[in-house]
């Protein structure tokens, strides 16, 4: 939050337009932080339908635990959240706490606490005090509006260094419906932080099992597919929230799913490269392209051992073309390879094919490629048509400070 | 091998005295380094056993398939092994260096090419001329002697800080037995280093079956129970070599082998972890204690995923007891756990139990023992009677400046 912008954030950041249906309003509640909002509220009209993904953590916080819990209801009049405290690993007190927030906003807006959604972060293993909430959500209920996704996503930032926004627009059945999506998270957990948030809101008309359908989908190739230290938070939350107020035949299938689905994954992975460009102490921002392999999920399972690797990411912190390291985290990820089948590229450089360094390598060319901000490990294993993507940031000096020596 | 001697270096390092029927000796090859010896040839009486384990790696260097192809013939008259070059990902021209290695071998110390154990260590991706190795072999096998332990540690070295040697006596049948062991290691790979490597050598009179059992089982509680960065070898290799020359009666199994493996542990877990007092810049020597786990197997798997925790090993680094992070990796492992029933321990302070606070934490008394260069991370998961323990490092500014600067 406080800090300088990361060098990788977007030279601009979308205005997000209203969508009918969904108001927003965000508070200083002072959960943790001082002089600043860390409470958003989101209002929906009756009839909105809402998905979510969560967090594979075995150990979940109890928001994410309240939210699965309330899924299967498939019907949102509201969503709480708030930065500062995570309420993950709180026990009972936790449990309580939601429950109560939950009672709060029900009652501020006018339904059952089974329709409010709910998510935190921030600390991990303080007790979350609910009366906070009660102080402000009656006041944000009466204020929200449908233009405040700015201050939304403020509000829900922790150590983030720019805020996160994306939306599309796309016809259904020749009727126009518009994405909106707001994010957080700047490592997998931040100094003593926990989360990923992402919450995604549309006016298009769309049946519940098809609005997770198409979330559960998008997310694999987005949220699922960024990692900025290997660690997985506690409350990792991806929500979306569809009001059917354009007045599109309701999606339940087909090609109109699809051009939906379409839109919905191009939104979630602006929004998911904006999480890796926002890592800490990132200085680089690394696509890792898997092809050849003996399956997509072997592929993603490769990449992800890459894109994971502590010396790889070092080594481009470096600016070094190491491509030996390339080859160690292929062969530790557990898949089927064939060292002398492996090809690897940087950029569109390749620095080893079949098993050898390539005969056509030039060092000072890659040496002129290292020194981008965007670099692109290339693998393909020759192995098979399974191929993946994955996208995460360097290792450097500053993600040491900031996680090591924050207390300070 | 340069610059200082790791802060967790042990204060002195064993003196392993002669095996019967085993002779070492180092010599310059020049194959990377300048002014240091780079080649060890052990050279072992007729009727030695061999026994090993290696890398899990999907893509191992040539040495470590020769050395797999080989193991069933159960004999062995001679070790090679070099530092500077891992001779992995190397194609053909590494099969037939390895293969012309073994000849040269062969020819110097008068066996069987296929009785030529070898192992590499150093860049990854680098042809490896087996010529150097045709100057030094012969005049080696002629100068090998008992008592060259200390050479034959230092030549093995890459980016290791201190050689690591560790000996065992034990009796069997009332029949002195002496194990020798030498290793090295720094990361589990080193700045565009492959490889960690051990060998062990002893005077006991014991089957290739069980001496190969015996090896299997320590190693998952010694050399596979550390990570410095959770990045795995193409080249990882330990070996066991068994001259009989001790004249106890064979172990072939019951107590005496149970005595054999139990001392053979013992050395194994002193060796392994020398290698993680050695973890590029590691500055806190940390072990990880997993209790309550359904399975011993998950139970590693938890304490793996903790050890291998950026997140974990910086604020080690920044000596902050940060139990948040812990249950992360702990909900991050994919392994049965229950958030409500986690305990959590720094040293004998515990600072979470049954999923909250301990209302008995006290932080003045955790802050001076975080300060402390051994830290032991206890996790009980209130769930069985699984139980594992991993030992690492810390992840330090000196980690990232040995692995990304250290071109320049």
């Amino acid at each position: 939050m406080a800090g300088k912008v990361s060098p990788l954030a977007p030279a601009r950041m979308a205005d997000l337009p209203p969508i009918d249906g969904v108001r927003l309003a965000a508070a200083e509640a002072g959960i943790r932080y001082k002089g600043r909002k860390d409470v958003l509220l989101a209002v929906f009209d009756e009839g909105a339908r809402v998905a979510g993904v969560f967090t594979r953590s075995r150990c979940p916080s109890a928001p994410v635990e309240w939210c699965r819990d309330r899924l299967p209801g498939g019907s949102a009049r509201a969503l709480v959240v708030n930065s500062g405290n995570a309420n993950a690993f709180t026990g009972r007190k936790g449990r309580d706490a939601v429950a109560e927030t939950a009672r709060i906003a029900a009652e501020a807006v006018g339904c059952s606490p089974d329709e409010v959604f709910l998510a935190s972060t921030g600390v991990i293993g303080e007790p979350l005090d609910p009366a906070p909430f009660g102080r402000v959500l009656k006041g944000l209920s009466g204020d929200a509006a449908a233009d405040a996704y700015e201050a939304a996503s403020l509000a829900i930032m922790t150590t983030d260094t720019f805020p996160k926004r994306a939306t599309r627009r796309i016809e259904i059945g020749g009727t126009p419906v518009t994405i909106n999506g707001i994010a957080k998270g700047a490592g997998m957990i931040a100094p003593d932080m926990a989360t990923m948030l992402a919450f995604v809101f549309t006016d298009a008309a769309i049946a519940t099992k098809a609005l997770q359908q198409a979330l559960a989908e998008a997310v694999g190739r987005t949220f699922n597919a960024i990692t900025v230290d290997g660690d997985t938070s506690t409350s990792d939350t991806l929500m979306a929230f569809a009001t059917g107020r354009a007045g599109n035949a309701e999606i339940r299938g087909g090609d109109d799913l699809a051009a939906f689905g379409d839109a919905l994954e191009d939104l979630l992975r602006e929004l998911a490269q904006m999480v890796v460009r926002d890592g800490e102490g990132a200085t680089k921002f690394i696509t890792v392209d898997v092809a050849g392999a003996v399956s997509d999920a072997s592929a993603h399972r490769i990449a992800l051992s890459i894109a994971n690797s502590p010396l790889v990411k070092t080594a481009i912190a470096g600016e070094d073309a190491n491509w030996g390291r390339v080859v160690m985290a292929v062969g530790k990820a557990g898949e089927e390879a064939d060292r002398d089948r492996l090809s690897i590229a940087f950029g569109d450089i390749t620095v080893a094919t079949e098993g050898e360094r390539a005969p056509s390598y030039d060092e000072a060319e890659m040496s002129a490629y290292m020194k981008g901000e965007a670099i692109r490990i290339g693998v393909d294993l020759g192995l098979g048509a399974g191929k993946a993507t994955v996208w995460t940031c360097d290792l450097t000096h500053a993600y040491v400070s900031i996680n090591a020596d924050y207390r300070s």
